[in-house]
């Protein structure tokens, strides 16, 4: 991988920064996002401006240049991949270490006094624009809107913005219909006496309407806002996709409908505007109802009077929440993925040894025995297909260039998933080949009891997951250990695998407490540079726990595997395990056995069940 | 315990609230909050405000009265003494439980449209004032300083506010002289570019001058505030106390010093006035700093501009990492302190079977044994002496009309510390002196494992306190127990038992990173209402680990307690403990039986030694 020569670029942005074509007054400093207009994790090519100036294109990263300066600020799982593919003219920030400076403190100390910084209105969040804005202000400098994006002036050719047809999710997968949602969200802004509430998540547009797009690689979601009144409801999307039949029958676009259920479609670019006649035309005490993370050019159309801001909406906690019948659409999804995995690491044991297999073609080879699944669609994420130092690269994905052939020497780690029409996988395990080294077994081992710590878990009812993620470091915080980086996060149900408001994380305070129904990840791991990383990652699904006694009456809570994928016992120091740890890997495997063997017996896979019978053989404690 | 009747009070103070005498426009509602004008925890009758009123004197809680309703918000501590010790003109509020509103919600709920809200500004915490003032104004209402306290003009006996000698600390016991402290203070106000810096937290002024007083039960301080420049330090302090030629000569007030250490005494009344007077010189560019915690109309004297605010002091943080001689006086301390506890818990083995010890007579008897010991100064906080169903109010302190009588068939829970000059003392031990039952025991041995899983934690540098609060729980939660207060706070060393910047808390989001020196309790609990109440503490100091690794160089760090006392065996049920943890309590006991029996031989106390010796005999597990 070599970086991208951005020399000549950031010249024509610092052009660009003080041309009065395109800035009323030059700007010192232009900040460039990660995001999209929604705040998107993953975005479209056409939103990929972050990555188009720096070169650097992992899933998050903020990049400022100044007239001096250009820096890019990022966290623990991207520090080597934005080393590599960023050139000399930029300074990497390491967000989470001790000495890098804030974005803020950063600007601070380079810029000239009175110094404006730009920044896109419709990609900062709100809240990100209120805290930076404040900190410059208290310097002596100014964060200005500049309303054309600076990037997209000097990107000549920037991809279109995608705009893919629709696809419809009937009651069977969604368990509630978008009239029921609609009803219910109605319900939440009665009770906090807002009038109206702005749909900005690609995600919480998705849900709200059974809908879903392929706009976003990776994501099944469709470039749209929504706008929902107590009686009206505004939906603004571009392109003929409300021309398909399927899609006007599921919205009932045709239909003669009571007047509060009827949808209006409007354009996608009008909603600034419609934003603005709303604001103007409220009365005291009406509010508006947006996520504080929303873009700052949609929360400023609303006077700050009227609004009403909240870290996470009634949409992305109904979300999170899985009913039945998505609960249900996660353990098939689950079942079908662990069935394409028993193939692939079947074929990977045989294969590996003929030193043909490259990390490419593993996971071209995973996504082929995904796609052979019942109602697949596409993968979840890139695939993390990684072998010995590679696996050290936290979300590292194979290019030709770092492409790296998997051998019977090196520690494979393999963190994948996919978009079933039934819902949403992410799942990693970490393989030998061959013979692991007592070091290897020893660091695996400790990621396993930490992953056990938290899967096993039971804790009481309101409990927040951050309150989890130290059971997950404590084995290798016992030998001086650790990992730069988050255990868990919410994952959709055939939606973004990275989903709020739940998670597991020392970093994540304000998260909403767990509650029976809520999926989240638990990936504890262990990496070292420029040798080989571990995971061991499963979608776990919250569960009431039935316990001895019951404090307050407050019921607890524990985890349920959805992902049921065996863990290589290979790789466990089985004497570093107590009993109980024991136990429950040996519990593990066997429903593995019998949920994952019956379904390859079924599909006819009995070479891959020959396999998994192997793997889930139980451990034995000397 | 019967409740205070306010019914009367609360007339008189709606009066008040009405009166122009004392209120420049009527106040619908009027908030009394628990500290003093220095946010202190422990405060002296004087400013016993909300005590006065309602009658519950925990140490934290807020009442606020309206003209319709009279409530106090409290933590879990305290939700059984405030419900015994208040009338039926009060609502309780118990914090923490999710249907509990907010202060604010509560008032925005209860007030009529535009109401004002008073509170005297030298009482609540600029953050605090901050909080509540945006939040009323979001709602239509106002939060008005009130210059004269309405409580202060209703309490006709309320007691002048002490004003007793002070006491010199030398190197012996500090380690650092103040001028040695005043230069590292101020070097910390150049790195952060400020020009003033004002003490206002009573244990700041004691530490940062190495004085001590006696103004506050049990926290050895003294009123005064201080305000430093990078070339003047003054002293706010009333009364001849600055007479004392001990004083005098150890503040070098009457030798020639340079400028910079000359210190200015000036009346404690004064600085309010004198702030408005820095305040008012400063030129753009010159800020003063304070505590986000301090008062109200403190910060106010600096015009914002101005002023730099953090949630923690350069002091503060300073006064938490103890150094050497602090470290050593703290063992001390802790040595005599056991001493003390080894004779109490011998003479009750032998008089609990007669009946005639009652819980204020068995906290009169710590207090005799503590006295005894050398540098004995006062106890650190009111003793919690409580047996059977007392044990379950988690602060609770006996009274002739509680008063229990000790038996060979309850539990019996001792928290109970003192100052010696050369450190403080905290330390909560959960006695049987009968046979326990197999489930008291049962409650007693999970607790003792959250006591243990965070005792023997090992956990990277640059960790928070809060990040190991669970571990302290998971033990209780596995079997759907819980406690509801958190898992420890900082202690100072000869200062206020409770101190910030650390702690292991839940709650707690805000602490500053432990760091090796730094002195924490670990008291995880267990409270059945009614029936018992188990807790086990130790005080703890923050050391380095040697650990088999040290990633990313980051060191490693573990606790070591200072406490050593025999934790109870006849309490445990060693089948519920692993055999790490039935080592780790072998080897506490043996470390006590070493340092604190060598300490009762040398004093003589040869039957306590016995007790000793008996009490830490090994565990067997079975």
């Amino acid at each position: 991988m070599s970086p991208k020569i951005t020399t000549e670029l950031l010249k024509q942005l610092r052009q660009v920064m003080k041309s009065p074509r395109y800035v009323q007054e030059p700007v010192q400093a232009y900040i460039v996002p990660s995001g999209d207009a929604h705040q998107s994790e993953y975005i479209a090519p056409c939103d990929c401006r972050r990555a188009f100036i720096s070169g650097f294109d992992g899933s998050a990263g903020t990049a400022i240049v100044t007239e001096q300066h250009a820096a890019m600020w990022t966290d623990g799982r991207y520090f080597l991949q934005a080393a590599h593919q960023m050139d000399n003219n930029w300074t990497l920030m390491k967000m989470g270490l001790k000495d890098t400076p804030t974005q803020e403190d950063w600007l601070v100390s380079v810029l000239p006094e009175g110094s404006k910084v730009g920044v896109d209105p419709f990609i900062i969040p709100a809240d990100q624009w209120k805290r930076m804005s404040k900190a410059l202000r208290s310097a002596g400098h100014d964060l200005v809107p500049v309303k054309e994006n600076l990037i997209d002036i000097i990107w000549t050719d920037c991809p279109q913005r995608p705009c893919k047809p629709l696809m419809t999710l009937d009651l069977s997968y969604t368990g509630v219909s978008w009239r029921d949602k609609i009803v219910a969200l109605r319900s939440k802004m009665a009770e906090r006496k807002v009038l109206w509430f702005v749909v900005t998540a690609l995600d919480e547009v998705a849900w709200l309407f059974n809908l879903r797009g392929s706009d976003v690689e990776y994501n099944p979601v469709f470039f749209a806002y929504a706008v929902i009144g107590m009686n009206t409801i505004r939906l603004f999307i571009d392109g003929d996709r409300m021309l398909d039949p399927a899609v006007r029958e599921h919205l009932q676009l045709d239909s003669t409908l009571e007047p509060e259920f009827k949808i209006q479609v409007m354009p996608y670019g009008s909603i600034l505007s419609e934003l603005q006649t709303v604001g103007a035309g409220l009365s005291p005490k009406e509010k508006v109802w947006l996520s504080d993370k929303a873009s700052y050019a949609l929360t400023e159309a609303i006077p700050k009077a009227y609004r009403y801001l909240t870290p996470y909406t009634p949409i992305c906690i109904a979300k999170a929440v899985k009913n039945a019948s998505e609960t249900e659409g996660m353990r098939r999804a689950h079942i079908k993925d662990a069935v394409a995995l028993c193939e692939l690491f079947n074929w990977l044991e045989k294969e590996v040894p003929k030193g043909t297999v490259t990390e490419i073609i593993a996971a071209d080879k995973a996504e082929e025995f995904r796609s052979q699944q019942k109602d697949f669609v596409e993968l979840s994420f890139a695939t993390i297909s990684s072998t010995g130092p590679n696996g050290a690269i936290i979300h590292y994905k194979p290019v030709p260039e770092t492409n790296r052939t998997l051998s019977v020497n090196e520690i494979y780690l393999l963190d994948s998933g996919a978009q079933y029409k039934d819902g949403t996988t992410d799942v990693t395990r970490t393989m030998h080949f061959g013979t692991p080294s007592a070091y290897e077994k020893e660091c695996f081992t400790y990621v396993l009891k930490g992953h056990i710590a938290v899967s096993a878990a039971i804790f009481p009812n309101g409990t927040k997951g951050h309150l989890l993620d130290s059971f997950a470091r404590s084995a290798l915080w016992d030998c001086g250990l650790d990992y730069l980086h988050g255990t868990g996060h919410g994952v959709g149900s055939f939606l973004n695998v990275h989903e709020g408001p739940c998670g597991i994380s020392y970093k994540t305070f304000a998260d909403e407490p767990l509650e029976a129904g809520m999926i989240v990840s638990d990936e504890p791991g262990y990496y070292e540079d420029g040798s080989f990383g571990v995971r061991i990652e499963n979608v776990v699904l919250v569960i009431p726990a039935e316990t001895k006694y019951n404090f307050k009456n407050r019921g607890s809570l524990t985890f349920e595997p959805l992902t049921l994928v065996p863990i290589q016992t290979k790789m466990i120091d089985v004497n570093l395990l107590t009993q109980k740890e024991c136990n429950w890997v040996n519990g593990y495997h066997q429903k593995c056995r019998e949920v994952i063997g019956a379904e390859l017996e079924r599909q006819g896979r009995h070479e891959a069940l020959r396999w998994l019978i192997r793997e889930t053989e139980p451990l034995v404690r000397v």
